[in-house]
This record gives C-alpha cells, structure tokens and sequence, in this order.
C-alpha cells in the first residue's frame, strides 16, 4: 500500500516514589512519543497520586494493567509489536520479577525494549535515614501471612545481615487491588511473631529499628527507635518500609538523632553495646 | 528594614543516571524556584553531558563545587541560611557520605533540607541485567591503588555474598577533577590481583561476570562472558560497573542470555555447576 509499517517498541519507564512529579523528563519525553501508554500498579503504588492526576501531567490516557493482565502480557505485547508502546512502573523497572518477565517475552516476539530509569527506595530509604548504602546487606519482603502458611525468612536474612554488621532494608507487602498495604506497625508484628517463633533475640522490645514512610514525598515519616515505643506509634499514610540497623557508624548515628529523631539518651546506649 | 528575611533551604536533588535528562520533573521544578544552584560531579559524573549542556537544560546559570568546596561546604550552607539553595548530584542523593555530612551541618545550622530522589546504578545495574535485586549482596567498590595500599576487602564481600548464593554489585572509583574513571577491564585486573593474594579461587578465568556500561543511555552495554572473554572486549565510554552473579535462577539465565549476549553453551555449563 506505499505505507512502511513502523517498527514497535515496548519501553518501560520509572515513576519514581511518590508522585505524578516523579518521572524523568527522559520518561516524560518518551510518553510524548508513545502510541499508546500502559501502566501497572499491583507491583506498587504512587500514593501521592492518582491515575487522573497522572494522566492530566502527562496529557495523555492510560490504559491500566490488572494485575493478571501485567502476567499474562498480551495486550502490551500485541500492542509493541506495531507501536512506540511504553509501560508505567512505580519506583525503577525491573525491580519486580513480573517486568523481566514481560521484557523477557517481549524479545521473544522481537520487539526492542528499552529502560528509562526511576527513584526507588532501595536507595531512597537509606538517603532519608542517612545510613550509608554500601552497608546494606540483603534485602527482604515482609508479606501478608496465608493461613497454614508463615514463612520465616525474612528473619533470617536480617539475621545474616545483622551477624556482619549489615542493615536490613524490610520492603512491606501491598495487595493494591484490594487497596490493602502493610504498615509498618503490621510488619513489627510479623517480625515479633517471627522472634518468637525462632528465639534468636534479633528482635525484641530494646532492637533499635527505623522505620521511613510517604519517601519522596515533600515531609517523609523517618523515625529511629527501639521497637517497644515505635509499636505504640502512627507513620501516617502508606507506602511505609521498616529498615533493621546493623552496627552503627557514629556519623549514621548522627543521621539518625537528627533525621529520624533517635533519642540521645537511646544513641548512648546503642554506642556502648 | 521593615522587610522580612527569607527562610533558607537546602534541597539536594538527584540527577539520576546519564544525562540532563534524567533529573525528575519535581528536581527541575525545585530548581526553577531556586535562587542558587550548585552542583558536583566529583562524588560520580554525568557521562552523557556536560554543565554546559545542564545549564542549558535547567535555564539557569549552576556553581560548580570542587571535591574540597563540597567537603568544606562553607559557600553551599552560607548560601542556605537565607535562600532556597538546591544541590545537584548525580543519581540517588545521599549515597556518598560527603552528602550525608553536609545535610548534618545544614541541620547544624537549623536550615530545613528536603531530598529529591532520582535513578541509581544500584538498582539500574540490576535491572538492564534482569538480576532480581532482592539476590545482592552487599555492595562494593573497587579503589584506585596506592603505593603500598592495596586493600582485598571488595574480594571478602564477593566471596561472602557468593558463599550465601548472592549477587555483588562492584562500583568502580573514578577521580573525575583529573577525568579518570576506572573502566571494567582495570576493574578485572584488580579482582584478579586480589585472587592472586588471597586464592579462594572466586574470580577465575571461568568465572562468569556481568559488565554494565553507559547505565541511563539509550544503548547501555550490557555482558555477560567468563572473566577470560571479558578481559578481552572493550565496554566503550564510562561510566562502567562489574556484577559477580551468585546462583542464577533460570529467568535471570534467560535475561542474560537475551539482554547480555550470554552464550547458551555457556549458560548450559552454569546450570551444571
């Protein structure tokens, strides 16, 4: 017909933490570009904003993924196979299994693919906190228990972590389409229950843990505290995340008393262990 | 007199991965309202630019901070008592200490600081290699050698994160006021040294090895070979990073076989192991 098909394409692009403002202008220029823009938020949330708010700052509908459609791909797919076709992610693509996945099937039906880069809070959380990256060990998911079901390892890599020296970075489970996320203080239950469960005193009512909420917001939740007194605290909205501290370096502890309102009298003690 | 005085502030914003583009829209928006703009690129570089082109970017003229003027921080804080100053580094701010030292003094110095996230190799690595992020280990980072220094700790976090199955993301050093960024192959060359030392047999010739460059540009170089194949090849312009893969799961062995140009003979050889 004279007409030459162009070539698709799927880019997967990073919202960043917490708001339509997040993005990249490198993301934000690719949408402009796009035929069609799809978006996923099962894997997380942009809990400063909504799909309206988002589609107004871009100019442009979204076509929002369920979580069974993220899996199964065929709508993205069939679409990048003719199109510039881009898909929306909370945080830094390819965090979540589900987008290599896609990626993955996506060079299957050889269609290019392309990353364009978000904040996450991996390295978001310890900014905040002021804890030092690179003394991060692995990290861990805290999930809703499932009846007959109660997995216990996420204690256990704090634990590893905790025998070298290392932080814990403890991401929390969302259900969004329920609108069901964890908050911090249901994860310090799971984790108590975990201590209890194991006795190998990682956590208990004197364990200095921090805990960071609403992260790229303009006023984030950052505390440090021992577990007893946080248990009896409220970090505001979600998303929140709840980092176990390893050994403490005194300019970390300096990032905490004056960012995370650690207690001075508590910083003396945690010096002396 | 009647006048009142302006609250200062000091907003560090991340510039994320490789080039102008890759600042947020809410790090721009900040900068737009910002009555001095700084920046430094001696803690990492923003490879696909320059502050010309930055400049350009943002509209507005940046002040450049040398290595000592960052770590002095005098001008930076003088200029936050009064105004709304903002920082520009590049990636996730607050990953290098010398950020987290200078938000303690701003708080010193009662002035309100605010971060704006943005995209770091930490996750991006990962991610262009489709290596599940919740798998790494601690991170580490390869040092220029000195004359009579030459420290094998990066070589004991590899070997600790491989003995746990995990996988370590090896940051290189770069000494950007003389322009030099180590490149991958010196970063082999150092591993293979610190195996010549400490012979635990972790970095072999056959040892499989991912290499990231470019991270955030449009065509990223992305491979992963034995250490012998590697030595061999050219990862083009900086900046480059070194992943040690722990134990493979078979989507990460698909993801490097399709995105890292992992030979299937090779891949089939792996899943013996």
């Amino acid at each position: 017909m004279g007409t030459t098909m162009a070539q698709g394409k799927l880019t997967f692009i990073g919202l960043g933490l917490y708001d339509e403002q997040d993005i990249s202008r490198k993301g934000f220029d690719e949408i402009q570009h796009a035929s069609q823009v799809f978006a996923e938020f099962y894997t997380s949330q942009l809990a400063g904003s909504t799909l309206k708010k988002l589609e107004q700052a871009i100019g442009k509908p979204i076509t929002l993924l369920s979580r069974a459609e993220t899996e199964k791909g065929t709508k993205i797919l069939e679409a990048a196979k003719k199109q510039l076709v881009v898909l929306l992610v909370v945080g830094d693509p390819m965090t979540a299994t589900t987008h290599i996945d896609l990626r993955l099937r996506a060079a299957q039906h050889h269609i290019p693919t392309q990353i364009i880069h978000g904040g996450s809070i991996i390295t978001a959380a310890p900014g905040l906190l002021g804890l030092q990256s690179y003394k991060f060990g692995r990290i861990t998911t805290l999930a809703f228990p499932e009846k007959n079901y109660f997995p216990t390892s996420p204690y256990l890599v704090i634990k590893e972590n905790k025998q070298r020296g290392l932080h814990t970075l403890v991401l929390l489970d969302i259900q969004a389409e329920h609108d069901i996320y964890m908050t911090a203080n249901q994860g310090l239950e799971l984790l108590e229950k975990m201590e209890a469960l194991q006795h190998d005193r990682i956590i208990t009512d004197d364990t200095l843990i921090c805990i960071v909420g609403q992260a790229g917001s303009p006023q984030p939740t950052v505390v440090a505290h021992t577990l007893s007194t946080l248990k009896t605290m409220d970090f505001g909205p979600p998303l929140h995340c709840i980092i176990i501290p390893g050994s403490l370096h005194f300019m970390e502890l300096d990032a905490l008393e004056q960012f995370a309102s650690l207690p001075s009298q508590l910083r003396h003690i945690i010096q002396k262990l």
